[in-house]
């Protein structure tokens, strides 16, 4: 049984999108996923990038803004809310998807996530929106979660994650990744796959 | 009968692919495409990059050089050839097909040129590369239309080429445009065919 991981961003789209529509993919091969929240920020700051690329090269930024309705509607998503803040921090939401995938609800508040970010079009960068998403689940504790979020250990650990990303060669996102095969971009899920099975 | 401008640049690997392909997708449809060979290089220069950004960022490079590979033989191409020089330059190429599109030949001969670089793996940055094309194809007076790109008529047209790819949004190849639709990427090639259908 092969294994692909899954690199999303909570401020992308693209990440959105292939989030929603990885397990239908999966369907019944076997496969396992990890899912692997981590920040493209650092990252962009390598290449000298302040912000998100597409808000830095307005061509390619305006190429981006219909691209991404039109990839939600293409895949039978609902029509994609961008808010007037783009992007939208993901700092707060890794922290707490690193607890809930230590407790089970990883996966769940993701998608709740995005759904609140992409679908509702509400914000998505404070720790409060991410408490918001974490009551409207259903699942307890929130304030406890809310302050592990904001410790030494939480935060090393997404350093961490920040580390194996540059390890890895990632540079964007959503990145798949099969042993040492790197995939780059929501197109390329299907790719991913069907490596992670051909290696299997 | 709906239409749609398929923009290419010789130095793009994503751009041969997708013109290999582009037939095979149009298929039946009666859907009439343009072909319209551009230079991306006097884009890429008002973002601040002098030469291709597979180049500048390392990281999106690396996967970039992967990707074109499997995603060549995803589609059954031959096996993708890449030269110690990339990007090679498409300056000569673009002069040249304008002529062929005039004449009858630019298809072919943008066909031959890319087949020469990807997958016989040698240059086409020169003129040379051009008219060896022209005479493998048993195109007549290569020597002519090597004078003729390089007149003030081709070079003033391959500049108005320009200011269009700019003025409709351009930023990278392979670009599809069907009316005030852009689709960039040889992955969104079954996108603009469809919105083609759609609106014709």
């Amino acid at each position: 049984m092969g294994s692909l991981t899954f690199w999303y961003e909570f401020a992308s789209p693209y990440s959105y999108i292939a989030m929603m529509r990885l397990e239908e993919v999966i369907g019944g091969t076997g496969l396992e996923v990890v899912y692997q929240p981590f920040l493209l920020g650092p990252l962009f700051q390598e290449s000298g990038w302040e912000t998100s690329p597409f808000l830095i090269y307005k061509a390619k930024g305006q190429h981006f803004f219909r691209d991404i309705v039109r990839e939600a509607d293409h895949y039978g998503l609902p029509p994609l809310q961008i808010r007037d803040e783009f992007p939208q921090g993901g700092l707060y939401g890794c922290r707490v998807a690193l607890i809930g995938f230590d407790e089970g609800w990883g996966l769940e508040f993701s998608k709740a996530l995005y759904r609140r970010q992409f679908v509702e079009g509400f914000s998505t960068s404070r720790m409060e929106d991410c408490v918001a998403v974490l009551e409207g689940l259903g699942i307890a504790g929130s304030d406890e979660i809310a302050r592990r979020a904001g410790t030494d250990e939480i935060k090393a650990r997404l350093r961490a994650v920040g580390a194996a990303a540059k390890e890895k060669g990632i540079f964007g996102a959503p990145s798949f990744v099969v042993g040492d095969e790197l995939f780059w971009g929501n197109d390329r899920l299907e790719r991913a796959v069907d490596w992670a099975l051909k290696e299997a």
